[in-house]
């Protein structure tokens, strides 16, 4: 039998879908579970991208332009002027979910073993795409105990290298649910411009900010033109996930002219997916505050609750749509097993991601999961007290 | 202002792409092109297709499972058996279109710097996922003469070095039309299991064959069971090229595994697109029935004319809808870009793309062109008459 290459038998499996198995089995035999677990929101999706669907006329699923429909691009540029970033169409280009944007601005930006310094905890699929395309992570470890702040210049410039090419960060944040300050951005742009770097950012979760606090682009930032590189994607913003339609947006020219060299040889992004996403952007204003309105009630109510829970921790989040929370527990990927394998009450259980799948630094967020408040509030109310139940009882619960 | 990375940089943007802004500005001055140069069939999608997105009925498009919708995948094992490939939905999975099914499996069998032998001319967009996955090419020189027939079994073997991991062949062939005979592929099985190589099969022309001739895929030879990827696509099969849907199909459980591992990271192929193509299964035979008998009275004409011009020279291609001619030009670059730049005939002028893009032995292709046949009878007359007529009064015209 032919040899799996060493980089397809290296890539590692994301440690929550060890448990899916668990969860299961769970399910298989009555068990109620709720999913604390993922980022696939229950909101519902705007009526304007279905009626698209309904009123699709043509005659041929062609292709569309590489960088995609130039009527989506002209309209998505209106967008970004109108949320206070001036871009023009050809500085950005449409791509098959944010996931893509991210591999073909490593593909543009980085070589083989170069390195991307990523603000850890990190959403675990960036490691995926730094490993399909050859390039390496080094973390940079913020911590729970000061709500996962940026660290400070010096801890930042420590991990500079000959072979640092560009620093990424996601904001509002994954898993950490962290909302970058201006000054931490103005922090970053100075490094940035010393060191020649890219500073590329996920700003997926924009819309998803709280109590009155303002999202800062990279676009924003002056200064920062040929430097930056903005990830985006109509999958959280309307609840869009299954239509794979993201953004790389970049006023370097010489970026957008290589990412679409790359982007040419798939031909295009999906073209149904484009224009439910078009329609998208006529998605009424009431949509996005009854939105973070419900988002906010649940952030709110998750966060009070869970720090309730004798020995649990976790800051409050200013954005997206998650938190990490520390547990008493000798080590959260035993936990998030044992309580889908073995603990129920009143028949139910609770799903959550360990946050060791967040860290590359080995031992680091041992003892924290990740939470996702895309419950409501009913069904949340449930799940902490399976938490707080389960944590009562649990063989390997530490006294703190 | 940060460098682009050198693997950006090397990314050759491909050759058609060139000829792009004289075929614009020849439109805008009123000339009508005739385009023989691109793979978007004209045939209309399937109504089954449509009627899918017409009656959509969801709340939220969420994302599918990594390896594409269950439901979709069992049908999709169906049709596979159907056509005579014995094969459990566990052993397929869908992609991103054949595009990035390609890219999966060389992430999946191919290290950085491994080899893969590729029968030149060649679809240019294989070589794009090369350097998007680091891996080189190794070009198997076929020839006009022999109609691309496959070199010999000696010829393929010189190409092989310890960095060899994987044979990769389009049957039917884009961009030369050539179906691959059982006996060739049972050649190739033999160096395959000779030298313990992978096998991947570009089937997405499938479809499309003439004069009764029968398409065999790689999935059906016996003891290439570990050795054997098929890469497929509904992008032709229902003219579909929008949806982005595509399928990765091996019986190494390894590989479907692996590949699995890479495509967790984007999350899910299109969900709608999904849709599209899973009520596509449904289409009426007769659809294909109506497509072959419109591209074989497409292609019997084109090549019957073809060779009747002075000079000209295509094999009579058993599959797909491309052909490759040779032509009485110094250049075949030049030419293409002189007829659309510089040729009218009765205002009209045609577009195609230079056979050169489709080789890497570099001087190879040098007075070749790929012709599709995805214009009408009509059109492809008129096509023909300015190709004619081109080639009368071109300065770089050979005498042969």
């Amino acid at each position: 039998m032919p040899v799996i290459s060493n980089r397809g038998t290296q890539m590692p499996a994301s440690p929550i879908r060890r448990l899916v198995p668990y969860a299961e089995e769970a399910k298989k035999n009555g068990v109620k579970v709720y999913h604390l677990n993922i980022g696939q929101p229950d909101i519902q999706t705007p009526e304007v991208a279905f009626e698209a669907m309904h009123h699709l006329d043509m005659k041929v699923v062609e292709y569309s332009h590489s960088a995609g429909n130039e009527s989506y691009r002209n309209k998505l540029a209106v967008y970004y002027r109108e949320m206070g970033v001036d871009i023009n169409p050809n500085q950005l280009m449409i791509t098959t979910g944010g996931s893509e944007a991210i591999s073909l601005s490593f593909l543009s930006c980085l070589d083989i073993d170069d390195e991307v310094i990523v603000p850890e905890p990190f959403y675990a699929n960036y490691y995926g795409f730094a490993s399909s395309t050859s390039i390496n992570v080094v973390p940079l470890t913020s911590d729970i105990d000061s709500s996962f702040a940026l660290p400070s210049f010096s801890e930042i410039e420590k991990l500079i290298t000959p072979r640092t090419k560009a620093i990424f960060i996601c904001n509002p944040n994954n898993p950490t649910g962290y909302l970058y300050s201006r000054e931490e951005l103005e922090k970053l742009k100075e490094i940035v411009l010393k060191y020649d770097l890219y500073l590329i950012c996920d700003e997926v979760y924009r819309e998803f900010c709280y109590d009155g606090a303002r999202h800062t682009s990279i676009m924003e930032l002056e200064g920062l033109e040929d430097h930056a590189i903005m990830i985006d994607s109509v999958s959280k913003r309307y609840s869009e996930c299954g239509l794979r339609i993201g953004m790389l947006v970049s006023r370097n020219p010489n970026i957008i002219a290589t990412a679409l060299k790359f982007a040419q040889a798939r031909l295009s992004p999906p073209s149904l997916g484009q224009i439910a996403a078009e329609a998208s952007l006529e998605t009424p204003l009431d949509y996005f505050k009854a939105v973070n309105v419900e988002y906010n009630k649940r952030r709110n109510f998750l966060v009070d609750e869970l720090n309730r829970i004798p020995g649990v921790f976790t800051p409050m989040p200013k954005g997206a749509f998650y938190t990490v929370a520390k547990l008493p527990v000798d080590d959260a990927d035993k936990f998030c097993q044992w309580v889908l394998s073995d603990f129920r009450y009143e028949n139910q259980t609770v799903m959550m991601a360990p946050a060791s799948g967040f860290y590359i630094t080995p031992g680091k967020g041992k003892n924290e999961v990740r939470l996702a408040y895309v419950l409501n509030v009913k069904d949340l109310t449930k799940a902490l007290v399976v938490l707080r139940k389960a944590l009562e009882v649990y063989p390997g619960r530490m006294t703190i």
